[in-house]
């Protein structure tokens, strides 16, 4: 498995089509589209300055909104994931 | 429904006809029109160098204007909201 | 009313014909035209890096110079009002 | 009058042709030439991060050189002005 | 040997075909591909503001993840490596 | 005279047909070509954040070398002389 | 001789074809080159924000790889040499 570093997360995307609990919908016309995406694993956090480390808000298992272009796409075991930072999410989706 | 990380606002857009006590109206000319809308939903807060959050000043219910470039669009239950930063807000609607 | 948020202000242009008791007046031809306004309201101030605010200088009822590109336009019961950040202000027109 | 925000200032050009007690002549050829001017208003000081002002170095009356498209010009009573941050002033001509 | 300086690493890229525990394979058609190496030295870490080390979180020996167009060329031996800074790394590998 | 301000250094070029104690010869083709020069007066320093000034490290008659384009010129009695911060300074020449 | 300012440091390239112990080689086809060479001379540190020196951690006689585009030429009693910032060093060269 893939373990992100510092302020990284690593999610799978959702397929559009699914329906979330809270329902959201991600619009095809719009220019800079938010995508949704699990998150699978999570880095340990950002370093301060002083070198302690700020832990992140988003955890395994998060659903999650992120703009259209943000991350790095990697494939493990024939799937296909995104590594971000943490400040490209939107928000996280709750039940 | 969507919980905002950090900074962001989740915000619903004002029909422009709309009259709010302040009555305010929107230019339709203007180079970078200014957006009103209702808040829905507003992060914790962004982290401090020292790891502590720093509220947010708007709330949820404030009404909001923002610069008409502002935000990533999302749609939840068939309604448009849209995710921004509390910086690109450029002052509350006071009754 | 609209109540800016953090270190804007709301200011309202002065019709360029108008006198102040300091005669300033603008020159037409400069390449980046200052103007001239009223300062109609004005926000809590700059969160400082702590969480404190960082009051502002300029206060309501200031007559204040700006350069020309400053600002955003919104319009409030028929009559066109700025919002900008304080740094866009370039000095205070006193008496 | 008009009083500068913050780490600005307020300077009037000084004639080229006048010959101050440096005798700093101001070379025609240079491809970004400095100029001289008196300083007729300073700002209070830009703020610290803690909230504290930090005093100008420069004062009124001060004989002052900046880069040439340093500043905003402004026109009071006739007179020809230019606002800047005391951080485009080169150097002070002293006597 | 290479002492990488400061938060730079020294790494030495995986044969593609390669099939490390984790499984990870690189897709060839994402535009921006990440791309796996062995890490074969650290640097001491990055200097803090106050002049003492924050040492590195990836260590000899791990297998990392990093963006396609992430550091510098070296030959050593005859073998290829790069030199990049750790925030250049997406992700360690585990097994 | 002319005082600079802040961490700002006065100087004057050497003719690179002078020879230092150090003789060192500025290369014609460099694209960047540094320059050699004598400092004639130096500004108070840089402002710390809170307030105090950090002195310079380069003085009052040191040989120094800069790069080709740091600086403003000015002239003074007939005199060509450069203001540029003592950053663009790459280093002293030591007899 | 030239004592460098700051976090800069004096170099003298090494001729390509010198094996040094731990045989590094330059490969000739890289878009951005790495080059190695010997520390003549090195600053007496970067100021940090309080005004203390933070000591670099290159050292006289070290051998460096740097990137090829990094600093400065000069000249001295007909060799050449370069002048860089600490931070353009990859890293040192270990026997």
């Amino acid at each position: 498995m893939l373990k992100p570093l510092h302020d990284r997360i690593l999610v799978e995307r959702l397929d559009e089509e699914t329906t979330t609990k809270g329902g959201i919908i991600i619009p095809d016309t719009a220019k800079e589209k938010p995508q949704k995406a699990k998150v699978i694993a999570v880095g340990p956090g950002k370093r301060a300055k002083d070198g302690s480390l700020i832990a992140l808000t988003v955890k395994e298992g998060d659903i999650v909104l992120f703009g259209k272009y943000s991350g790095t796409e990697v494939k493990m075991d024939g799937r296909d994931y995104l590594i971000m930072r943490e400040d490209d999410i939107l928000g996280v989706v709750e039940a």
